[in-house]
This record gives structure tokens, C-alpha cells and sequence, in this order.
């Protein structure tokens, strides 16, 4: 025990020393969660090895309250990972040592910062462990009092406790002070327990410094199985330094000097030859499933009349890839039958997890699934995925390889009405700095992006249409990300109309309405929103008087704004037709017409500028 | 009590023919609630004023589960404000009868159809009740039991029960099937009473078609002080149509021909002559407060060095308005010493509501707040506001008056690393259709926009920086939506460059650098993101060789690309410099010149260009 309580003490100093070597940095957060860490990690319940962060079984252990990162840092200080010089870098520019945890560094497991969200990524393991790769590996979280105010954390909690994830287990530390004050509960950490319980989930309230007391919460939760577990500890923010200690205003502030001084004396004498030991996981192989033998026709959707709509054609791929990629898993928020994820489910349903209602949990537990080497496709209404846009941005800083697939966009879904209308889902996923976005107009083309989604490692969006649209495309057409495709072509083309997914097909016709009058048009299928095939977009601005784009999205952030943006250095003129009134109930057809973005406008447009 | 069953009945038969004159909407949603519905309207507990329905003490009931909207428009036939006739438009292009409630229709008091926001939109109603206007009307919401997984729900409740909202009732129709299977908790009532009640609120569990219990509950809701009701009531999805009842597969499935005549025989025969009488509201004056006289400068942050954050301009300005706009109230998510909204709430702590860590919840608040006229003024970190990017889509359908402010945005907040900076935030907030994009760079122009976001209706977003920058404007200029202004211009301008916030000090340096080389560039401060100023835009292109944007954000959806797609179609080209690659923790200083678009880089290129 005082082996341990060194460990404590020697924490603590690193916490010291970091924040104040970096001059910021959060200080009394970490100070609180000493002990719960110090018996995770050097008390034999962690197994993890260290010289192999990335094997598949150890144990997970995630800082939701990641600006807890000084204590981060410490453990792996403390087991020798880091020396004290290391620690001085925190925060620096060229340092792995972020402010909050970062990929950088190699034992993050996820980056965090945006609070939350960590207990999401854990189910994501814990489920991992559970019902794919089956292995005795356990999650742990360790959350603020503060970010239980999120709605994501019960999201979680309630899913947890659904798929009874006894692998899983969350730490609370209740240090009562949240950065502007007094958190909504205080010290009351029964009501935490109570809340917790009413979720589904056991829990074990203690004192969270009390080294006796964490010890026997961590042996308690090893025991328990069928629901997950929550340690609700009482704790004190700023623990360890007198004058620190539960005081408000000192979230995020460092220490000046002679406060500096003043704390180590108080520390007293810290061993910093201490080495902790961190267990050892079982070395367990990791079961490569043997080739499946499943007849998946029967569960496909066929085209009726040659037609099919792309949400389909996203069902029928996903199930598809699925025989051959192991790795495949599916999520959806409770629209896999708009959505067509449960052809998927149908087939795979050890591998579909239905995420009901809760899109931000969805999210984050894909972040953790593709953490644990699984590819997850995403899917729910284009509109909804917006819920997730947070945890989505969280999600490139934790190099996630998450597919997210949006249906029902635009107002061409017509009568539910604009709540359920993908209207911006184009400009919120290219504003993720890295993201591929694809818009698929027919089966085929729907197909072959699938595919070569499911191949890019990274964030990318498939935005998928409600309506069965024409297929024009021959089966063995190829795609790739940053492509498009010319449908028609030729010498006298005047005007080049570029156009995705339930557009295109105006387009089309808009195409042989004025062939009648002699009128030739060039029709791009920009399928490839994100990057752009430049080369095509620039040689129609060469070739054609005029460029017209024709979206059902709202203007900014669209692909109308991309194409100006791409073409802004050369003369040619670029028009763009969008969904510029604010859409309503009503057919399909009425509302393209309404917001001129079908095959009439088209028409209209070109004879003024042809 | 037969009038009432006779009511039931007819508003059950309204359903099936509003649905199928529509040819599709959601009937067994619908069915479930009927007598939940007609005991609140018709039985003298809701008091509404159908001949005024702004009258502020009106009681206020909201659809949460917006695709009850059958039910609702039912609702307003029964009570002689639509005919039958009215209902068959329903989901017709021209009708106001929407698919999901919209604004259209004057007894909506607020756009639902994304699940799980009706709550909290309940919640700011509640609020404004209880603490601002002081009124004794209650507000209503029904809630769907499927939705109850969005964590949005529980941090509506949580807030609930924390500002003791014991006029605010919510009913759960738990009819046990979501759209596509049973949910998570499928009829077990009292679990859903467990997780209310550890969430603070006080519970009753009832058969939500038994009229008699009904009744008891909404009496015995009246009754209850100092916390939150949720009714929670066992319902069957499709209630009254035996072959629908209880089963699976008809979410947002209509009946043909035959099934709706075998339904209207099982309903028997239909009183349509019935008309419901809605109790009126108590004729209460708002009272409106007299002048306030505080002495607001004490609390002011005032310059230092003639440098100032624009978030404490920020601070500074919504406190200084709030002295003469009193229906000004500020949001703020645990943030408030970080934003500098803790300003206005050491002035105005009446008018100041802390929303802890629960970004959607707070701006489903504030649109509860603005329907009742106020002004909500919702402030966290930049980045952080993505967690609410479906909450303010749908509030632009409520037509909510929000205004948005987003601190610490950018690499240069620094050290905290890329959890905490705002870098989608611009795409985000101009992605919404109808919405003005604003980013200041000091204080003087902080305060003229806020001032000017105040007077504007509508979705409003103010992007303030961390660190202080100084103060560059005189303090009687003028600002405008739309608008820029030249910081520095003459005849010899080679380039224009372009900047806001912090990349505009940048700007500004790079500038003297050049001056001493004699080298001439125009700057301009795009202060007015969108719209943005065409004018002075197109003018710089017209008299300076190339224009350069430079933004801290990322690229897509950005300011480099917003001016780039307005000023396609002339040829001066445009260079974009913003944030290009994954930043990480650093001085602020190390961070603008990793992602070039500090002095230094801007100073490069213009060497390039001129």
C-alpha cells in the first residue's frame, strides 16, 4: 500500500511539473483521479502491454475527461514510458503531449477534448469484445462529473446496459467543481449511483482516494456480470495541494512560482525511481474467421423497370462486401428500413448493431469499433446525421475509418417535410478537412462507391436518394474517388450541366427535351463531390460556353460553391440552381420544380444562355 | 364522459382521412395518443386562446413526436378551426398541414420531425413562465416513447428538475414500436418512470387509453410542486383499428382502399357535428419592467494597452444591451468565464440561465425562449456548437430569432489543441439557409455587430477570438450586415488581401512589413462573412492584381471559398491561405505560421504575386 501511495505522490509531482513547464494546462482535474488511476494502472487490474499498444487484447482504458491529460502522461511517466524531461514538453508544438489526449501520442486509444464522448468510443470496444472478436479484454472510461450533463454519456449508458456490456467499466470522478462553478449535482454522489442504476448499470460508490476503497470497487466490478459497471467516486479537485484543494477557480490555471515551491513542499519527498507495473494481457490469438458460405441473393433488392433507388443499392453493397470483408460491421439509428442497412442485418446479424435513436452514441461507438480494426458503415437519415457533427469532427483527430452513409436527402423525399430533408449533410462533411463525400445517382454507380468506400481508410460520406432513379450505368463501369463521368458529349455543346444523384436524372432529361430543339448539352455526373475531378470540371469551362450546377442541398457549403471554388481562376461563367426557398411538404416532383432545380429549369436556363 | 369517448372516435376517424387522402403519413403514431390528446384539449385542463393563439398566457403543447401530426391537426377540426375538408390537404404542397408540424400553421409553437427536441423547446418555454414573464401557464409536450433514446430528451430533464419546472408536463406515449421493430424498453412503463424519477422528475404511470386515468393524471399534475411530470402512459400503436393494433411494420404505413373501409366500419358510427371546447387561458397583463438602473461599468472588462479579446467585447456588449432590451437572456454551456457571457449573468442573474455541458439542450431552450419573445443570446467554445448543428437546423424552421456565439475559435487559441478550436464552425453556421455569418476583429467592431445581431431576426452567429487583439476602430464607426471595411487602401494597391478576427492583425503586419519594402496591398476586413460585401470584393478585383483570403478555419465551406464562389465569374485570381493541415498544441504564434497564415505567409505570397 504505501508502494501505491508513492505512486500517488510521484503522480501527482508529474502533474506538477508538466503543467507548470507547459504554463497551462489542467491541473486540479487530474489531481482528482490520482488514486482511481493509481489502482488501475499499478494494482494489477489493467493488463496491457506496453511494448504492444496495438494488440488486440489488451485492456482499453479511455480519459473522456481528457483535459485530465497531465494525469494521462504521469501513468505512462510512472511505467516508465516517459522521463520527467519528456513531461516537460507538454503542450508543445512538437510534443505528443497534447493538451488533450491526441493520436500522437501511442497509448491514446482516442483523442478527446470535446466532453462526452469517451464512454460512447468505450461501448464501441466493449461491444467489440463482446460480440465480435470475443476476447476477455475490459474497457475502462474514466469520466468527469461535469460531462455527465451530456446527453451522449446516457445514450451510452442505456445502450451499454442493452447489450449488457459487463466488459465495460466507467469511473466517475466527482470532484464536484466543473470549470465555472459547482456542477448541477455537487458532491452528491448517490444521485450519480441512482441514475446510473435507473440505466441499467450496477454501481460502486466510493471514496476515490481512499486506496482500500478503489481497490475493493475495481475487484467488486471484475465480478460483476450482465450489466455494466460504474465506480462513483468521490473526489476532491486539486487533492494533494492545501490550497487547491476544492477550490473553485482554479479549472484549468497552473501554479506561479513560489505556489509552484509551495506544492512540492507539501508533496514532501517523491521517489522518482519508482517503476510501476502495469499487468500483462493474456496472450490470446486473435480468431480469423473461416470463409462464409451465405446465399446473400435472396436478401437483395432487386431494380423494378431498370429502376432502383440508391438507398437500396447501398443495402444490397453493403451486404455484399460483407461476405468477403469480415471486418464490415453496420450501425443504424433506427431507420434500417429507410436506410436499407437491414439487408445487412438480415444476413449479418451478429454484425449489425441496431444503435436505436441516438445518433452521437452511434458515432462515437463507431469511433471505437474502427479503433478495434472493424470498418463501420454509419447509416441513418442524411438530415440526422447532423446530431452526430461533433463527434464526427472528434472523429478525424482519432483517425477513425468510419463510412457514414446519409439517406432521404434533399426535398426530392417530398411529404415528410424539410425536418427530415438532407438539406446541409454536403457542406458539413466537407468541412471535415480530410473527408471524401460521394453522391451516387444510379444502383451501379452506388455499387462501385460502396466498394470504394469500404477500401479508403478514413472518414467518407455516401449520400443516398429515397426515390428509385433510372440505372445508366453498365455493371462493369468503373469508378474512383475525385472522378466524374460524362453521359453525354459533343462538338456543338454549348452549355455543360453538372448535376449528382436525383438531379442528374433531371438533367437527362432536361438533355433530350432540347435535343428535340437541336440543343446540345454536356451532362457531368459530378458523383465525386469531394475532391473534385478538376480536369473535367476545366475542360467543360473550356469547351462550353457556360457552366451550370444543379443541387438538391442548400447553397453554401454545396457542390454549386465547390465548383465555383474550383473554377474561380478561369472566365468562364458557372450558374448555380439549388433549394433557394425554404421546402415544404409535397410530391417529389412538385418540390424540384419549386425550387427549379429539375429538368424544366434546366431547360429554361440553358435557352437564356445558350 | 361519452362526449369524450364520441371525441376519441372522431379524431381517430379524422386520422385515417387526412392520412389517406395524403397517401402517406404516420396513423398508428397517431392512434396511439388519442385519448392522451383528448382529455388535455377537451377536458379543460389545456388553456388555449384559439382566437389568439400568441396570447402570451396561453398553455403551450408541443408534438415532440412530430410525425403525430395527424393527431394534431385532428385536433384543431374537433375544436372547429379545420375542416375535413382542411385535413385531406394534408401533406399537400400548398397546405399548412405539413408532414411534421411546421409554422405554417398557427397553432405550431415549434418545427418537430427530428426527434427527441420537443423538450427542451418545452423547457425554455417553462423557463420564461416561471422565471422571466412570470405567467401561470403550463406547457405540454408529447413525447414518443422511441425518441426517449436521444440523450437530448435527458438533458432536457435533468435541467428540468434543476430549475424546478413544475409547470412543465411532459406525457410519454409509449406504444412500444419504433419505426422499424419494438425499442429498447418495448412496454415495461415502469422503467421508464425509474429513469424520470432518478432524473428528478415526479411520475405517473397510467393506461394511456383509459379516459378515467387520464384524467386523474393530468389533475394530479396540477397538483405538484417544485418538480417536473412525466405522465408516462402504456399505449397500443394503432389503437382502435384492430388489425393495426399492436403490430409491427405500419410506422408511416397508410391503409388502401379496403383496409380504410374495414377501418371506418370498426370505428362505427362518427359524430362529425362534435365540437370541442378548449378552456380559456386567465386574462393576465404581462407586466412589463420598468426601467433598470444598474451601473454596469464595474463589471465591464476594460482594455488593456488598447488590446481587448473580442469575446470580452462580447461580454461587454450583450451586458450593455441587456440594460435597455430586456427581453435579452444568455445561454451559456458551462463556458460563461471562458465566453465572457459570466458578465451579463454578474449583472442580470435573472436573465442569465446556466445550461451546464449540454449544448443541444441549450439551443432547443432558447428556441423555446425566442417563440416566447425573447432574445436568446447562446454562447460556448466555437467548436462546440457543432454539438447542437441539428438542434439550430431545426430551429430555423421554428423561425427562432438565436442569437450564436462561438469562442475560441481557431488555431489560435493554441495550447488546448484541436478539441477545443473552432475550424467548421463558419461552414457550419453558413450552411443554414436563412442565417448571417458575423466575425469581428476588435472590440469596437465586437460591440457595433452584436449590437446589430440584437436588432436582426432571425439565426445569427458571432465568431469571437481567444486571445486579445487590439483595438483597430475608432468607436464611432459603423458596421453593417453585409458589410467590410478597407483598413487600408491607395492607387498603388498591388494586392488585396483579405482577412477576419485574428488573421486580419495578421493582415495588418504583413502590410507594415511591405510598406517598408514599398510595396502597396489593400486589406480588407471581411468582418461580414454572410452576406458578404460584393461590392468592395468585386472593386479590389477589378484595381488589384490578385486577392488573398486568409482565415483561421479549415478550407471547406470556408471564407476562401465564399469569396472564391462569389467572384467566379471575373478573372482575378484568388488565393486562399486557411488552415491546411491537422493542427495540434502550440503558442498561438507557432501555430499561425505552421498553417501559414500568419504575417510571414502572407508576406510570401504577395512577394510572389506582385
Amino acid at each position: 500500500m504505501d508502494y501505491l501511495s508513492q505512486i500517488s505522490k510521484l503522480l501527482r509531482y508529474y502533474c506538477l511539473v508538466s503543467t507548470s513547464a507547459a504554463g497551462s494546462g489542467h491541473l486540479t482535474s487530474s489531481l482528482s483521479a490520482v488514486e482511481l488511476m493509481t489502482i488501475l494502472y499499478f494494482n494489477g487490474f489493467l493488463k496491457f502491454d506496453l511494448e504492444n499498444p496495438d494488440f488486440h487484447n489488451n485492456d482499453r482504458v479511455i480519459f473522456s475527461k481528457g483535459h485530465a491529460s497531465p494525469l494521462f502522461y504521469a501513468l505512462y511517466a510512472v511505467a516508465g514510458k516517459l522521463t520527467e524531461t519528456d513531461l516537460k514538453t507538454f503542450r508543445q508544438i512538437d510534443s505528443p503531449l497534447e493538451g488533450h489526449p491526441s493520436m500522437d501520442f501511442p497509448y491514446t486509444e482516442a483523442a478527446t477534448g470535446s466532453l462526452g464522448q469517451g464512454l460512447s468510443i468505450g461501448v464501441g470496444m466493449a461491444l467489440n469484445a463482446k460480440y465480435l472478436d470475443k476476447l476477455p479484454y475490459k474497457t475502462y472510461v474514466l469520466l468527469g462529473d461535469s460531462e455527465m450533463a451530456e446527453g451522449q454519456v446516457w445514450e451510452a449508458m442505456q445502450l451499454a446496459a442493452y447489450y449488457k456490456l459487463d466488459n465495460l467499466v466507467a469511473i466517475i470522478d466527482v470532484n464536484r467543481l466543473g470549470q465555472r462553478g459547482e456542477t448541477m449535482l455537487g458532491h452528491d454522489v448517490s444521485d450519480y449511483a441512482y441514475k446510473a442504476r435507473a440505466f441499467g448499470w450496477e454501481t460502486i460508490v466510493i471514496n476515490g482516494h481512499n486506496l482500500t476503497e478503489v481497490i475493493k470497487a475495481y475487484k467488486k466490478a471484475e465480478q460483476i456480470k450482465n450489466t455494466p459497471v460504474m465506480i462513483v467516486a468521490k473526489t476532491i479537485k486539486g487533492k494533494g495541494i492545501s490550497f487547491l484543494e476544492d477550490q473553485d477557480n482554479w479549472h484549468g490555471r497552473i501554479l506561479d512560482q513560489d505556489q509552484f515551491q509551495k506544492a512540492l513542499v507539501e508533496l514532501g519527498d517523491v521517489d522518482v525511481s519508482i517503476n510501476g507495473k502495469i499487468a500483462q494481457p493474456k496472450d490470446i490469438k486473435l480468431k480469423v474467421n473461416k470463409k462464409i458460405k451465405v446465399d446473400v441473393d435472396k436478401f437483395l433488392i432487386k431494380p423494378i423497370k431498370k429502376q432502383l433507388a440508391t438507398r437500396k443499392a447501398y443495402g444490397n453493397a453493403v451486404t455484399k462486401l460483407g461476405i468477403k470483408n469480415q471486418q464490415i460491421v453496420v450501425l443504424d439509428a433506427e431507420t434500417s428500413n429507410s436506410t436499407f442497412a437491414n439487408i445487412f442485418a438480415q444476413v449479418f446479424p451478429e454484425r449489425f448493431f441496431e444503435m436505436f435513436i441516438a445518433e452521437q452514441n452511434m458515432v462515437g461507438t463507431a469511433v471505437g469499433l474502427a479503433r478495434m480494426g472493424k470498418i463501420p458503415f454509419v447509416s441513418t437519415f442524411g438530415s440526422f446525421l447532423t446530431r452526430a457533427f461533433d463527434q464526427i469532427r472528434m472523429a478525424q483527430y482519432s483517425k477513425a475509418n468510419i463510412k457514414f452513409i446519409g439517406s432521404h436527402v434533399g426535398v426530392s423525399i417530398g411529404q415528410d417535410g424539410p425536418s427530415q430533408m438532407g438539406l446541409e449533410d454536403i457542406a458539413m462533411f466537407r468541412s471535415i478537412r480530410e473527408s471524401i463525400v460521394l453522391y451516387p445517382s444510379d444502383s451501379v454507380s452506388t455499387e462501385k462507391l460502396v466498394k470504394i468506400m469500404a477500401n479508403h481508410n478514413g472518414i467518407s460520406y455516401l449520400r443516398t436518394t429515397r426515390m428509385d432513379t433510372p440505372i445508366i450505368y453498365d455493371k462493369d463501369e468503373e469508378f474512383k474517388i475525385g472522378g466524374s463521368k460524362i453521359i453525354y458529349e459533343s462538338s456543338k455543346d454549348t452549355i455543360t450541366v453538372i448535376a449528382a444523384g436525383v438531379t442528374l436524372h433531371e438533367a437527362i432529361k432536361a438533355y433530350k427535351q432540347l435535343r428535340k430543339n437541336k440543343i446540345n448539352i454536356r451532362i457531368v455526373d459530378l458523383y465525386s463531390i469531394k475532391p473534385l475531378d478538376l480536369k473535367t470540371l476545366e475542360k467543360a469551362a473550356k469547351e462550353t460556353k457556360a457552366l451550370i450546377t444543379v443541387e438538391d442541398h442548400y447553397q453554401f457549403g454545396g457542390i454549386g460553391e465547390s465548383v465555383k471554388s474550383a473554377l474561380v481562376n478561369q472566365s468562364t461563367p458557372v450558374y448555380t440552381l439549388f433549394v433557394d426557398q425554404q421546402p415544404n411538404s409535397g410530391q417529389p416532383a412538385e418540390l424540384l420544380a419549386r425550387e427549379k432545380i429539375d429538368a424544366a429549369a434546366i431547360v429554361e436556363l440553358v435557352n437564356k444562355l445558350k
